[in-house]
């Protein structure tokens, strides 16, 4: 079983098609940079074409059961995320509307200031604001999963110590490893890990040592440096694939409509051994070759995000 | 001449006959709390209806001339302004058509974490965020007045310092006198003044000494206090009244739809000395009898405003 916790491709039915032959079962997709609730719901309707006019390919997913019924069926299942909270724009009431719509990640900010914490890109981190606390509360209760992968260091540690259910990093990589604010500390790290949360690591080039030129030898390496310090059962893969997304793209995920951005760049190259879903094999096998037991690979190439899934998506059963 | 730097009344002919018997000659009104641009527009076309019905006792205000006007008619100019940057959403691109629509005044933040300021109620305040800076440059492009009113003291000095034009405390207290997050430190009122920015005192009891209490000596002797400090030329009023509000208005302030709040409390009354804007005959007198200057008193009682109005309203000529 194989889940990608995080991509943001220019989906496409060839697309769909290589995530079936590369054996994904599961993708969290990202439906929202900076769109307001009605443009989500205009991204969501977008989706729903897609699986109208895909259904041998993909299902839409609500559920962790829904992967166990896409592999039984053949396809791959889509999770929906939007990485930034303006999705809910300042309204409490948006957040159990967009549970039903079908999404099951938010990240608390993208990279800059958001109403309920802060991005990696500001001067300053004061942590989870007023409204921050509200919205984590509510995201509980409804069962949407707080993503902390943009956000600065402090915002990350607070809303992990504030949460009352495990949160994630879905794509991000230790920066320990490659330096940087959008990758995390171990103290980031430590804190979602010691509440049950969960990390995501990035195969995007900007978030690997030697960027594009990373090798699978050292990502994988990484990989297994991190499971020695934090255990494997928490680990995953989050790749931030950004298939086909022309530089254009950038633009709006980085300016939005508050910043007279310049000239947006081309997204950079993927590494040679992650060009797209049919590479996910390479680093199951790189995963192998640097020490990985057969049931620690099925573990972070899939099945700890499955088991993830099923805990934490929807209100808390009394049993759970 | 008189100028209210502030009022968020229950807006009525009663109201405007009270202005036009109390010699107001403009007020700066209140159009937004937590409202979004859609939201706020209809706020706008309400006062459109407004400005219909009772054209004989007041007119739009988008200029300093526009009070010259409106004494000339024996009326009152009503100037718009907002005090969240709500109005705006995340959209630079609604600076310049709020301001064709009337707003002059725009606070960075309420009582919270705006996208761009913090407010006074929340526990840090990292100063100006990143989006931010982007607005204070646009909003000193097209000319609205920055207010910081509600924000805390990080926010209100880095935005007086950033921004390339005067801004305003526009309804505001020294908190030497009164102590209270709400009310400025000298810091923040020195960042401000320093600048060529305003003072608008506050005639809201939380803002006063003893709150419904306070006498109109001691409100006078706190004006007279804060002149020898600062001197008495960017001074003014900028009373806060909320004449004929229910109480269920400060849900909507201070909750939005971000917050399941309790519920609301009654405004708290005003003193005796200042219920409406019949009373500002009353504060002219006190600050007559503290001390100031026929002229001083006549500068702070609108004067003042007046010039500041006209230096900075609509985007600044050449022989600005």
């Amino acid at each position: 079983m194989i889940i990608d916790g995080l991509q943001y491709a220019n989906w496409s039915k060839r697309i769909f098609q290589e995530m079936r032959k590369g054996g994904v079962s599961a993708v969290h997709a990202t439906v929202a940079y900076q769109e307001t609730f009605r443009e989500t719901v205009g991204k969501l309707a977008d989706w729903n074409r897609l699986l109208l006019e895909n259904g041998d390919l993909i299902c839409k997913g609500r559920t962790a059961s829904d992967i166990d019924e896409a592999i039984a069926t053949d396809r791959t299942a889509i999770f929906f995320g939007s990485q930034n909270p303006s999705v809910m724009e300042d309204d409490l009431g948006l957040i159990e509307p967009l549970y039903d719509l079908g999404l099951r990640f938010m990240q608390l900010s993208y990279n800059g200031q958001s109403l309920l914490a802060t991005g990696y890109q500001e001067r300053e981190d004061p942590g989870i604001t007023g409204m921050g606390r509200e919205v984590i509360a509510e995201m509980n209760r409804v069962g949407i999963v707080i993503d902390m992968s943009h956000s600065a260091e402090r915002s990350t540690i607070e809303a992990a110590e504030i949460s009352q259910r495990p949160i994630v990093l879905s794509h991000a990589n230790p920066n320990t490893w490659c330096p940087g604010e959008r990758n995390k500390s171990d103290a980031s790290i430590e804190a979602v890990l010691s509440k049950g949360g969960f990390l995501g690591f990035s195969l995007y080039p900007l978030h690997l040592a030697g960027g594009s030129d990373c090798s699978l030898e050292a990502f994988c390496t990484m990989v297994s440096e991190t499971a020695e310090k934090f255990g494997a059962a928490q680990l995953g893969l989050g790749s931030d694939l950004c298939q086909d997304r022309p530089g254009s793209a950038l633009g709006w995920m980085r300016d939005g409509r508050w910043r007279r951005g310049t000239s947006p760049d081309a997204f950079p190259p993927q590494p040679s051994w992650f060009q797209s879903n049919l590479d996910f094999g390479k680093v199951a096998q790189g995963l192998t070759e640097v020490g990985f037991s057969l049931s620690e690979v099925d573990g972070i190439m899939g099945k700890n995000w499955y088991h993830f899934f099923a805990d934490n998506f929807g209100a808390q059963t009394d049993a759970a």
